[in-house]
């Protein structure tokens, strides 16, 4: 697959632009000949397994197993809780016939309507409903909880303007759903998993989140809470990247799931989930990447070190060869990946502008010159830096070398981010401000009231009420009224 | 989750109700409340990542890369491809609308008659015209092939008569489909990946394939020729375990996917698809188990040991859990799964009866007399033989037992294959003799004729041409006319 190497549009040029360029032109990404859905090129998909393993590991460690539930959903289900019903069950492929017949020219199909269904099906937007119908007949008693299901899927929700990995109709992700004896466990399990997801983004994908809890508005449907991890991008725009959702009673309810406490109570189940999609693919590119290509942390990137020979002479390839099987083999010893480019239809530039865009967090180049001196030179990826090392040791040296680059990348992501967040009190200068991005810490009466004002006015969201910030009492920006707390508000993906 | 450990019923009594009571049973999966539609649960699904962990692997070793493409497909994708349309447009779940909204009353949703789709999409009952479509664009000389992806996925097919594992509408599996610039390259391909299914069946399922090339009637639609492995189940009838596809240039002409050759003239793309599916499951649990539960391969097993612990006062127990804690740490080391159960709310009894429904490999029961004789009871789960042994090395031993156990249901499992296997001239005898099942290999003439009727007299099909048997010339027991091979036939799932 030949790589489009040119007329990456610049980040300050076109924001917007450049990453739809760049998922496409780094091939990781395609939009596909069906409306709103995506292709997921290897290259992409190679990051998106690493998400997955480092996740299932992480889920897993806490007791989480994974299941499989079925894809579509009887219509009826989706109006079993009154909530979810209102917040998810509009923009849905619907499936209404089973079978296809030979159109009468014979060159073609056409729905045979003798095969209409009696009920309609919904391909799960989410799952809640037929997971918590099927949780009905798995619980009895207080000893069969609690249930710690996870399921790696698609879904689908019928977007009409969408994005490669930021909104898609069609996504992948995980959805975990958890039924719980109480309602104090549920809600250490939502806020536990909130945890997981903010380590891993911050350790593995090296994106600093802010975590917190969302507003009744921005709830999910059905939710009593919803907590949110949400990062900033170079724009300084939001991007919510994983929820987890306390659903109270609410589902058991719904879809009668009673179980028999310790005090030989009927009582019904207490249930939480949670999810990240292939949007965190979104995050990722837009949090790290430059006007060269992508930068991937080392932890997620499929290939972390590539090594391209310089030569003129058979003898010299032959040489660099020998010398590279060695450093090779040592670095895959150390479990780290590495490619050895020494394909002879393509330039050294050529390879070197192709490796940026692909966001290959190391490369070492070996010439003649360097077999003479005993040295490689190794570029990162994050800095575009060069430096000469010595050939004997530099398996250590690159190890160590991408351990900093992911704790620079991760650095030079929380620097931006704080340098960009604001307290801001008065309303006009957030409305002027707002114009250029950045979170926004402000007092808030709590009303929906002021929350619908502010994004009709500012097309800003309240992101969540944050943890990590110290809470003080004051006076709405906006309403002039009485606030218990500094929201964090923020235009967003 | 109570595991219901009463009432399976025997293999003599009823095989088929054996199966689909212990599939529920052992708590692999059951029916959804969705027409034909399974749910996986926790313990089915460990198996099946473990297959997949293994496959995905084995898939990588030879160059294949994963990738996503869209669960739905444009009708008109589906009528590209003559015979790909007929084989498979018909039993399909068609998506028509793509919003829903609330109903009158309020208390439910209808389907919105203004959000009717153009073009109605069908979820993806296998994935070569999406694919095809894309590689389109992928392709523009023999320097971009081979493509070698593969993407695991749900996929979806309408069946009237559904089984769990065996045939439901929904089901999971891998879909690889790869493209290559000659055609010796891609059959190659097809063959490499029947054998990479052939071994993972026989080394990690212990089951043991009949490897074969299916006939005319039997291929997929679209291909050129469709391998096959067949595997025995122990009431004599075939399963389908994995089928490969040579597919030549139908999809590339279909699709209008060409490059340009080393010759510089435009050439159509050829093509392979193999898939497997959670129909292992199926044949995992078909082959090996017995009337007190599942049987399974040690490799597969998500727990290959469980430690009961047998006691009556606290310090006997005490005594027992220092013991086992250093044995559980060394089989972990080992990389060996292990669980001790010392819950003091089940009875011995109880958890054997549980474990050996589950197929637990190796159980070890350590009690006060063994711990004052230094020994364990160890269960081997194919034989349920017994034998005491020192606790001093045990570790090894249980490992060697592991291997003992996968190699034993192997060697079990092919000699049952192996008695069951006939050479029958004589149609009357095969009519007959069908009817306990096995497999037969017989001349055949080669035509659909003779084929149909073998089928519509005695439900018995060709499974395929196999490999492993020397091919002699002879008679076809149906018609009597000239036949240049045997063939394999079998009553199937």
């Amino acid at each position: 697959m030949a790589t489009e190497l040119k007329g990456l549009t610049k980040r300050s040029v076109n924001y917007s632009q450049w990453y739809n360029e760049l998922v496409v032109k780094a091939e990781l990404a395609e939009q596909a000949d069906v409306r709103g859905c995506m292709v997921i090129r290897p290259y992409g998909y190679a990051i998106w397994e690493k998400i997955q393993q480092e996740l299932d590991r992480k889920f897993k460690a806490t007791g989480v197993q994974n299941a499989y539930f079925p894809l579509l959903i009887p219509k009826s289900f989706l109006s079993k809780e009154a909530e979810h019903v209102e917040g998810f069950a509009k923009e849905c492929a619907v499936v209404t016939h089973y079978r296809l017949k030979t159109n009468e020219t014979h060159d073609g199909v056409v729905v045979d309507p003798a095969a209409k269904l009696e009920e309609e099906l919904i391909i799960r937007p989410t799952s809640e409903t037929i997971i918590w119908n099927t949780y009905k007949n798995w619980i009895k008693s207080y000893r069969d909880l609690p249930i710690l299901c996870n399921q790696w899927c698609n879904v689908m929700r019928w977007e009409m303007r969408t994005r490669l990995f930021l909104r898609t109709s069609e996504f992948l992700w995980q959805e975990g759903h958890t039924a719980h004896a109480t309602r104090e466990e549920a809600e250490d399990r939502a806020k536990m998993m909130l945890k997981v997801y903010a380590d891993f983004a911050e350790q593995y994908m090296a994106v600093p989140v802010i975590q917190g809890v969302k507003s009744e508005t921005e709830r999910f449907a059905g939710a009593l809470d919803t907590y949110t991890i949400e990062a900033m991008m170079q724009d300084g725009k939001a991007l919510q990247s994983g929820t987890s959702h306390f659903l109270g009673q609410n589902f058991g309810k719904a879809f009668d799931v009673t179980f028999l406490n310790r005090n030989q109570e009927q009582e019904y189940a207490w249930a939480t989930s949670w999810g990240v999609s292939t949007r965190l693919m979104g995050a990722l590119i837009m949090t790290h990447s430059d006007d060269n290509g992508l930068v991937l942390p080392p932890k997620l990137a499929p290939l972390q070190v590539v090594i391209v020979p310089i030569w003129k002479t058979d003898g010299q390839l032959e040489a660099i060869n020998g010398k590279v099987a060695e450093i090779q083999a040592r670095l895959q010893e150390m479990g780290i990946s590495v490619k050895y480019d020494n394909d002879d239809q393509k330039r050294p530039g050529f390879k070197f502008a192709d490796y940026e865009l692909k966001g290959v967090p190391v490369r070492v180049v070996i010439g003649a010159r360097d077999m003479e001196n005993g040295t490689a030179e190794i570029m990162r990826r994050d800095t575009l830096e060069k430096e000469t090392v010595s050939q004997d040791g530099i398996e250590d040296y690159i190890q160590k070398l991408l351990g900093d680059i992911q704790d620079n990348i991760y650095r030079k992501a929380l620097e931006h981010r704080d340098a960009h967040i604001y307290e801001c009190d008065d309303y006009e200068v957030f409305k002027e401000k707002i114009k250029d991005g950045g979170f926004f810490l402000c007092h808030w009466d709590g009303t929906p009231e002021t929350e619908a004002r502010i994004k009709e006015e500012t097309q800003a969201t309240i992101r969540c009420v944050p943890y990590m910030f110290e809470q003080t009492p004051g006076t709405d920006m906006v309403s002039g009224k009485p606030a218990k707390f500094r929201v964090l508000i923020a235009r967003a993906y």
